[in-house]
């Protein structure tokens, strides 16, 4: 196969992403223009256009993209065989995983409001997918009798709240360390759905 | 005493501030002018800074007024003299409050990277009382062996992500009354500390 050197929007995209990120996270999606953006990258307002049609689809692919890379990192995850296990691995992936992207997190939290009927719907369909693998845990634990909830549904959302809530206080190189935050929030997801 | 006719600011501020609320909720407060507001309220742009100052204050006014009805109601809230009894009723009370006033609850989470340092750290403190609030519960628990929890700050920071997470998903006429919700996370934020 023919080797291609690197094109310009293998070499550009990255970098509008990044930028377009890091812009929205700090502005809102509402106050960061195109030209902004460009500007970030270091590009002309032009320019942008060979990469994306519109924010919009900029938007799309940030929120999309994250919440694709979080279903192929946890089906790459080591996770034990019973629910126990497997709730541990998913509270501790959950933290590990949002803490490693504060700006991807913060816009799929707050931007939701400004997709299109169309990429939202899809956006729900991935975090629904995302949902699902908590929720098949809690109801394999729930049939096992290793967790006792009056409510798989809302266990799940109460777990993912809490779980992602991390986000908004932690602070790396503060008083506890990520694997202290992980095993404290660990002990207490544990002990919300028990038997 | 004389009886005073309502002034303008009397008959406007509610108007202003319900406007703001109101847009600032759907579209982002960056995303706002004075004039969008002024026209959802009725007014020229101009009879608005009769008013308010500018934008920034009346994002503060919004946020700060929030805090404020949250610490009254909670005072004037029934609690029960033990722990267990004041957590319960902690969880009901937050819960209720937050699920009464969507708008501002979302405004409150969101709109904080817009506040001025000074505006943000008077907010800060309002939360930082509220706070203070369960984690005083948590302490006083745990002190009587009636909570087990590795770290009291944590502890507080999980419930409450977890608690303000039901108005992300809740919607009234769903599956579930409001009592059956705070029911169920009643259960779980018990167990979740549980000694």
């Amino acid at each position: 196969m023919a080797r291609k050197t690197g094109s310009h929007s293998q070499i550009t995209g990255p970098k509008v992403r990044q930028a377009a990120s890091k812009l929205f996270a700090r502005h809102g999606f509402a106050a960061v223009s195109m030209r902004q953006i460009a500007s970030e990258v270091g590009v002309q307002a032009g320019a942008l256009y060979l990469y994306t049609p519109d924010k919009q689809s900029l938007l799309f692919d940030l929120m999309q993209g994250h919440m694709q890379d979080l279903l192929t990192a946890w089906e790459a995850q080591e996770k034990g065989r019973g629910p126990l296990e497997q709730l541990e691995a998913f509270v501790r992936f959950h933290i590990g995983f949002h803490l490693d992207r504060p700006d991807a997190v913060f816009i799929a939290y707050m931007e939701l409001r400004n997709l299109s009927d169309e990429n939202f719907a899809v956006i729900e369909g991935l975090r629904k997918r995302y949902e699902d693998v908590l929720e098949s845990i809690l109801r394999e634990g729930q049939q096992a009798g290793v967790f006792a909830v009056p409510d798989t549904k809302l266990a799940m959302m109460a777990l993912i709240a809490m779980l992602t809530g991390v986000n908004t206080w932690y602070r790396e190189g503060g008083r506890l360390s990520r694997d202290k935050v992980e095993a404290i929030y660990w002990d207490m997801a544990r002990k919300a759905v028990a038997a």
